[in-house]
């Protein structure tokens, strides 16, 4: 069970094409229409959607706010602007934390979201248990309509546990210290062969040095790769040299 | 401080449009665009922006991605794909946790996008410090751009500890318990005059009733609203009867 998303007189088919996209992206389908203005379906709606065809071709046209709801056990209604109705307000996040609790005890729970320009009716918020809105800055606080339902479709994928697509590269396992040790003495013997360390600063800055190295976490791979390097470094100069 | 929103050759000059309106709706106003494909200023970003005009008229212009980001200390990319890059990988919300410690200690903290259809080329993620990525439905992972940079925003606002705009209505205190205990006398009496509870059944209906009504938390103005709702239904009963 997932939460249902419904527009209510949505009017440019782009911006509901934007809507099943955001929902798609986020793992939601389920997408219901109150009178779209311009009619349905609409030219214009596939091409944003971007794919996400499978939410648009499912969505289910309703005539009123109260029949796209009227089975459903919880709603939110989504407001930009304060209406003076005696609900609770929560953002997106605490939103979609309580549908889920709600969902899983089988509850159907539904976010209706208002009209480009004009939002939702004041009768159409008092059809809701609650009111979600976003942290938005008061001075710029009109949301685009998909990127309102982006916000809570977002939060519904959090609040479910949904993870990240990938995880960050598998690290092999830090090299043993007696690997790092090795390399440290190396690079030192190395630096001291060109007179790197001014006289009676070598412990110090041997110290540092090997501070920075430590940052690194280096794996095997990292070592032998720097050793390669300075080896490189040391030989190559010796070998101009002469 | 805040973060800097870097675009990397964005196409369509609505998508930096509707970028702006994200970025204005959650208090973010640096913007840096590398290379536009279709050139700079364009028209169709502004009507995008819906008011966020502010935004693209401080946008900055770079040649490349390596410029863009030359005065920041901590750069993220972001990008929908595992690139086989050896760097943590997080969602917006670690990231922005991580960019207002870094922006409180005086760093300097971007985010780079990539193009509409491609994203970042692997040399462009390479100058990262860290990958940030969304938690999409695998099956339908490609996230419009002006969204990824809305999820980033309001990530953003919510970690610096960005506040709903406005709060639920204050609600009156709940009654004094004499109030609402009078109240279910009256209710009891009335129900009783009318011999709606069966024989024997009185006290545990009293009692369920009571408990609905306890979950209201009534105010004193609800205790009066629904005080004269039911003297008017009896009442009304009255006078129709004789």
């Amino acid at each position: 069970m997932k939460p249902v998303i419904i527009l209510v007189e949505p009017q440019l088919a782009e911006n509901i094409g934007m809507v099943a996209r955001a929902m798609a992206n986020f793992g939601l389908d389920t997408l219901r229409l109150v009178s779209p203005r311009n009619g349905w379906p609409k030219k214009g709606a596939q091409s944003a959607a971007s794919g996400a065809t499978h939410v648009l071709e499912q969505a289910v046209l309703f005539d009123s706010a109260a029949e796209a709801i009227a089975d459903l056990n919880y709603v939110f209604a989504t407001t930009a602007r304060e209406r003076g109705q005696m609900k609770r307000v929560v953002g997106p996040d605490v939103a979609m934390a309580e549908a889920r609790v709600r969902l899983g005890e089988g509850q159907g729970v539904g976010i209706l979201f208002g009209r480009e320009r004009t939002g939702l009716e004041n009768d159409e918020i008092s059809l809701a248990d609650a009111i979600v809105t976003f942290p938005v800055d008061g001075r710029f606080s009109s949301v685009n309509l998909a990127q309102a339902v982006l916000l809570v479709s977002y939060e519904w994928q959090k609040q479910a546990g949904g993870a990240l697509p990938f995880a960050g590269e598998m690290r092999s396992q830090p090299a043993p210290r007696h690997m790092v040790t090795s390399f440290f003495d190396y690079l030192e013997s190395e630096l001291e062969a060109v007179n790197f360390y001014p006289p009676d600063k070598q412990p110090i800055m041997a110290r540092n040095m090997r501070d920075v190295f430590h940052r690194l976490e280096m794996t095997e791979q990292d070592v032998r790769t720097l050793r390669g390097a300075i080896r490189a470094l040391a030989e190559g100069r010796r070998l101009r040299k002469p």
